[in-house]
């Protein structure tokens, strides 16, 4: 299995995710910057607690481009290199478990969160008619995206979600590396992440919409985002308002969101948290150094539920942003598409 | 002129506002705990650049009850004694120009910003009537409150503001001092201020409100509230949305709040700022530590003007907290008092 | 097994590494504040990752002094009741393993670091000729000073330290909760740590000094500190200078630092770590960050080792300072006790 | 009068300090990087509070080549390549009053601290027999040096100085602009700078040299540096310890210091603080966010004076690293050769 991105800091959650991971095993690294060419260890600076695996300090990174020595590749490519880069692979019969923004929004690519839409894989159908090579692109939302559309999942299916007003405070580490200066957080607040906003509007219809044959059929609710960086390491964070279509109780909104379990937890998937959504009483609950680790960083957390006096309800959410917001959520969507038989573990 | 609460966050910001006021000079300092007895400068640590002004500094500290050598008092003190306290010293005959949350929802009382609802003065008829000593209160809004507040006053008289929800990212010095433990703060947000939402909800609408026969009418408007504590020293943000009753464009919206200016402006009261409200065109702005002290603190910031997806227009608001938002706003009250001949400057 | 101190950062930190341990069971759990009484999850906030084990939740909060329902307690209470309460434990029977300062410079209580000074439990010899009871009092050092002297061990061995210079830069929660005011530390430093400095320079020449007839003869060096808080959670740094009596390498100074190993790794201690001093030799290393839970948090990391301008020699060394810096350190201790037979593990 | 580096972090001070300043004027700017050919304002954001000077904004920004039309440049053009494009002004004609560490050990360059070594100007006789163009170089030291040299000056000329400890905390804006990465330095201590120990080592001793037949015969005192990088925005800090010649009491170490005062406070420049060492007794001072600002930024602030256990005594000290540690400096520099005759003002 091959790592497109590796000496990035999701490219690092990779490596430190799946190096004891039962199904998968890491043979091949590449990267798009000046790292190619060097052994890991000396192509990025290990960003993480503790240190870079003992195997994966000497394997070389290579470039981004087919053939790699694997069967599959997780791939968390920059934007602007992202598309054409897991194209090729894909073209070439590789199965790509991106985490990129490229392909996201594809008329024939899943954005897939197993829990809220696994159903979406019937998108590959169309792929393969287009593809015989084997190869397919498979994405995961943005890391503020997918912790909204968790979140909203459970409410969609039992009130149906008519609007949601989302503002972020999101951390660090969804920057990359080096990412924002100090100089720029210190004491400080940034109201701008560029293209945040639209990808959490867009994206989350798409999750939340109907799969009817062979279509996405996005979800009729408006969906508005204000994102802000705040001086976090690692955790990202919502104040979010919903109107709902059934109107229905605080007690029976959080029951809801609390029971929440679907496919990942019935089949029992390695990287699937036995409670996706954990709710919490406390007053002053979720907070990012608190929570974010919550059911190894893929549980998301919410608290301070309460009916709202503009929209019907307000809650805050949090999940770990380069977890299940990125390199966890890339892994659940390889360890589906094994259980589902459309890969080959190894 | 007195002040009570002397030796807190806000009393500071009070001392360091008024060292050099054309109209105001500081003959008596009050605190409600134990540094009364003693010299100012062995109260309390002085947490402003700087220092104490020289004369201030061996100043004695007194207890927060009349009589006091002055003629009027500015007052943070905090919530739970405040309302014995403030009542005391307007029985007494003195003004109470009063920073304190404890007579701001009180029907006879004003809830004062001088560039919004200057004529919610004429509530101290109500008070006149009931107490002959002279004396009286007039209170400023909540921090927060304020700057969205001032945010929505030129939209609220251009447009008719119907419903408006805001999620704020509020600074440390909000909380006072010592306030935050810097074990919760440091890479984490915090999505609970006590009251701070309830306080938004509430004081918005009566300050926005209809003055009519010795009566406000609350503003017929919905206000939503989410707050958070972020790692900034100074300075609260909002992410705002609005709904409005009259459709605009986002150019009409732009120059209606950046036109804004109102009686302080006319009057030139010392320290109203030239514009109440600087809009920026910059994408990442505002940001707390660049805006700050735009108008000396006194100004409020808007930027990321945008049409929203949920609700009709959204955009960021910062203000500075103590400034703006605590002692520069009570201030500028007592400078819009004396102003109209309510009080004796000196 | 008790814990006197139980809600404070290090009485946390005591149940966070004692849940699962095999030679001890918490068994009373006790506070000197206003919690006593309450159930622990009510008398205080846990504020490290995860939650309060679940049996640790519900148990009752008790006032520390003797009887309480245990064989032996751990101490974390502050200095100025821990003197009273630790000394009634021990003369009423109970084995005190204190991280307290109150005792540590007492002639018969031994400073125990196991890997330096086992020897100096010798001095309970003179505390049982005292108290007929059984108890006793251990103590391990204050947070920088075992660091310090935990580095200069192999070093005084090897080559006779004649004098250390130490300047620390010492995490937030070494001050406890809530400690050091957010608005102190954002974008600042505190060139004060109450009591610090002199803790360092007096209790390093006990530790290293020579036990001999049931007394320590201080090592004849001198020790100055200069202490720094700085805006880091956990993780205590000194930049140290030291000069030796015999002449040697960097590569010898290297080795003997890297090479150092103990009784307690002879005995395989459950907390003992593999190495007690981890020896880096990247640039920009040992951080706080990185490097704090080297060894389950019971490796102190040296990097930066070089020829010094004024003394012989310069690095710089980190540790966990609620780990290895207290509540760690005072297990460790107690691992030591009942590996030689003076505590019984339960 | 011209800015080499003008985009910069301290090129921003260079702009801010210049601004309003009555000596001299800013007719040109040049920078090393992609900025060549835009207005100032577009070429880079600017970081300080408030904005760019008007008159700035719109100017171009050119390549640091002669000719400019100005007649004397300020630089703080990056070291790698400061040394030719410094010297093509020299040779050119140009007075070059550089903050770049490219020139500072030449043998007849100054390295110049108008209150400590102005009699090493007459090393500029030596440039102008090589250089009949009329231009030459003049330097100020490394941020760090400055406070350290300054803070030594009045203990070298009193007591003499043998030996000298620092050990440094150092401020972000010190690495420049986007400079160290947030993600770094969140929850986190950086033990190493590059070059900065050994810049601190050589440069001390050269400006506390004595001057003699134009030549400079650097200090016979041994420095020791160990430098940090912290979470702070301005202000360096030095834990500092030091050996005497002549043994002496804290109390005439403290009235040395305080009483400091050189050629600058003579002449009355218009940079220069009153108080070149402001001596602050509180146990807590200096702090960067309370004393960086002292004297305007030009004051440095020392503390926490003290006999020491291993040297003769120990102190803190703190200065403004872009102002008193850069471009305060070399305008300090420029207003002493005005003063002196060897520049016209403009």
């Amino acid at each position: 299995m091959g790592i497109l991105g590796a000496t990035g800091m999701v490219g690092q959650r990779f490596i430190q995710l799946l190096a004891d991971h039962p199904q998968f095993e890491i043979t091949a690294l590449a990267a798009s910057d000046r790292s190619q060419g060097k052994r890991y260890d000396e192509a990025c600076a290990w960003r993480l607690l503790g240190e870079a695996p003992l195997g994966i300090k000497s394997m070389p990174v290579q470039a981004p481009r087919p053939p790699l020595d694997c069967d599959l590749v997780f791939s968390s490519l920059p934007g602007d290199i992202a598309r054409e880069a897991e194209g090729s692979f894909a073209r070439a019969g590789y199965p790509v478990i991106s985490n990129s923004s490229a392909y996201r929004m594809d008329e024939d690519v899943p954005l897939l969160i197993p829990e809220v839409n696994h159903e979406h894989l019937g998108l590959l159908e169309r792929q393969r008619a287009q593809n015989s090579s084997g190869g397919y692109i498979v994405t995961n939302p943005n890391c503020s995206t997918i912790m909204l559309a968790l979140a909203l999942a459970p409410l969609h299916i039992a009130f149906g979600v008519e609007s949601v007003v989302a503002t972020t405070m999101q951390a660090l580490s969804g920057a990359g590396y080096p990412g924002v200066a100090s100089l720029d957080i210190l004491d400080n607040v940034l109201p701008f992440i560029g293209g945040e906003e639209e990808k959490i509007e867009t994206e989350t219809t798409k999750i939340l919409g109907r799969y009817d044959n062979e279509r996405i059929e996005p979800a009729p609710m408006a969906v508005s985002a204000q994102c802000h960086r705040v001086n976090v390491a690692d955790g990202h964070m919502a104040a979010v308002r919903v109107n709902l279509k059934r109107k229905t109780s605080p007690q029976e909104l959080h029951e809801t969101l609390a029971a929440f379990s679907s496919l990942p937890q019935e089949l029992g998937l390695y990287s699937a948290p036995h409670s996706p959504i954990v709710v919490r009483n406390e007053p002053d609950r979720p907070q990012p150094k608190l929570d974010r680790d919550a059911g190894k960083g893929m549980s998301i957390t919410i608290g301070r539920l309460f009916p709202d006096t503009v929209l019907d309800y307000r809650f805050v959410v949090l999940s770990h942003n380069t977890i299940r917001g990125a390199a966890g959520a890339a892994i659940l969507n390889a360890e589906l598409l094994v259980a589902t038989g459309r890969l080959m573990a190894r």
